[in-house]
């Protein structure tokens, strides 16, 4: 590890919903950081309570969340469930922690940042307190959709999602794992995670559906997110979010309409040059960004772009994403905030 | 087996391409066909000669082709490659049989009608002694478009594929189950007939790319065939062809823009009213076309119905499609065709 900068004062650092998949993440994207973490807090659910987990080599007991377990902390990262981040984020924020949360608790809260660093980084302020990390779609999207904004104008977005089983969780990475086993052997595997059988099939979103559009709560909320973050409050965006058997990694197929048209060659240079991404374009070895080549890599990959031939007039480009969303998705953008406040 | 209908003519059918997964699933379709087979010809290439299948449990010896091979023979089925298609199907035709064929050797030409018998059967005529069998994303996907566009003139697609290793051959279902187990138990598995990793990934058409227009030969042919299958010469269609690791039947996410808007219960009627397609579309269960529920199966399931929310004139229709590639997409369709014409 690099040495620390000595101009940097050590922080306590928690986080909230340690043993969770993006909880996980965190840390590790944590012993990577920059951020000079003097001492780590890791809290849990009770039945978790006591069990340790490591941080750079050393063991961490687990903690339960209390009305107090803030103090001292500068910086609190929070995993959780909404109701979890709803109830302690604010004490957080009251005992004097920067907190980012990764649920949807405060993602639309208008006093709330909703941050992708790379874009909007310049929403967290010296007196920002809470941040809200966005939805691991909308992060991947955003990060391939604002390079293409600073050229020429996103006016309309078409996307359809290819989701890892690791959004829904470990629980869901080991179903789909334990399924497909199952199905290789001639077995019966009745799904008790996701809804429906996970083993070499794919389906609609799990997210419940919003019974007055029929759009199910994922696609509701990459909507809604994704304008937030652009800072285009009616941005048209088309989405259908669904879940195919791959254990980490959503893969997004979009195509963006501008106001003018961006060529291949220009669109390649603007992706290239953007910080966080990496193109993958290869047509002669049909190479492009795929969950196998994103998953535990940093950058969002973008390629396959290409002039949108369903629009005569060229102002659309067809493009295709891959990214960790235990990542870029969550825990590395949550770390990367926190790094804008340290 | 329902009895022959006495009004109808026993049949010689040739199947090209028997062995192959097209073909295979062809000769189950003609064993539950209304279509009376008096004799079955199957060929294959040469290294099957002399091997027997099975059909209606008899066993029937492979042959292999010859220019005298279609003799007596008054409907051949082609599922081979467009290179067998393009020299066989001719000499097929002038032996007096009726010729449906699979491959893309004449689904471009004027000549040839290229048919989905529920949309445009009405092209086979007693004249007719070839017919084009579509690309398997073309028929699924304009089984779900049609029904909507007697009610309401489409004029614009957004599609993004969900397709199965099947589509790739026999083989590369079997790339994927093995390379699967081999990810499951830890070892490697070097990809040998997809040009990527397959267990648990996914990654964009292997159908190789058009230097001119970035697009793969698999995303041509849907643009090209659902034209021409729909009678729409110019509809702007935006497609993104993506391999998924499912062994069997194709999905498609699309958003389907109309020259007036049809209301999603609208929508419901007139497909659930289509003959081959099914409607599955519970919200409350979340419950929409999967894989695992359209393999195997005649029928292409549609379901999501949903005004799109990012046309805000509401002319718009978001839906999911899935189905079974090697029937409706192949097998089924030629038989079907065939059917026309007995």
């Amino acid at each position: 590890m690099p040495a620390p900068a000595s101009s940097r004062p050590m922080k306590a650092v928690a986080v909230v919903g340690a043993t969770g998949a993006v909880g996980k993440e965190i840390i590790g994207c944590l012993e990577q950081s920059r951020i000079q973490v003097g001492q780590i807090r890791l809290y849990a659910s009770d039945r978790s309570a006591g069990k340790k987990m490591t941080y750079r080599g050393g063991e961490v007991e687990l903690e339960t969340l209390s009305d107090d377990a803030f103090r001292g902390v500068d910086v609190a990262l929070f995993a959780s469930e909404a109701d979890i981040s709803g109830r302690y984020a604010p004490i957080a924020v009251k005992a004097g922690a920067f907190v980012v949360d990764n649920s949807s608790a405060f993602r639309m809260d208008p006093g709330t940042p909703l941050v992708v660093p790379e874009i909007n980084g310049a929403l967290v302020t010296p007196d920002t307190r809470l941040v809200a990390n966005p939805n691991c779609v909308a992060a991947i999207l955003t990060m391939a959709l604002f390079p293409l904004h600073l050229e020429a104008r996103v006016n309309r977005v078409w996307a359809a999602t290819y989701q890892a089983a690791s959004g829904a969780g470990a629980a869901a990475v080991e179903e789909l794992e334990l399924s497909t086993r199952a199905f290789l052997d001639g077995k019966a595997y009745p799904p008790k995670v996701l809804p429906h059988p996970y083993a070499f099939n794919l389906f609609s979103h799990n997210a419940s559906i919003d019974p007055a559009t029929g759009y199910n709560g994922e696609e509701l909320k990459v909507i809604a997110e994704t304008r937030r973050i652009m800072d285009l409050p009616g941005l048209p965006i088309s989405i259908t979010a669904v879940r195919v058997p791959v254990q980490r990694t959503h893969a997004i197929a979009a195509s963006v309409a501008f106001d003018r048209p961006i060529t291949e060659a220009r669109a390649r240079e603007v992706l290239s040059q953007f910080p966080g991404l990496r193109l993958v374009d290869d047509r002669a070895a049909n190479h492009f960004p795929m969950p196998v080549e994103a998953s535990g890599k940093s950058d969002v990959l973008v390629g396959r772009i290409r002039t949108d031939l369903g629009d005569p007039s060229g102002r659309t480009l067809a493009i295709f994403i891959a990214g960790d969303q235990l990542l870029k998705g969550a825990a590395l953008n949550a770390v990367q905030i926190a790094e804008l406040a340290a």
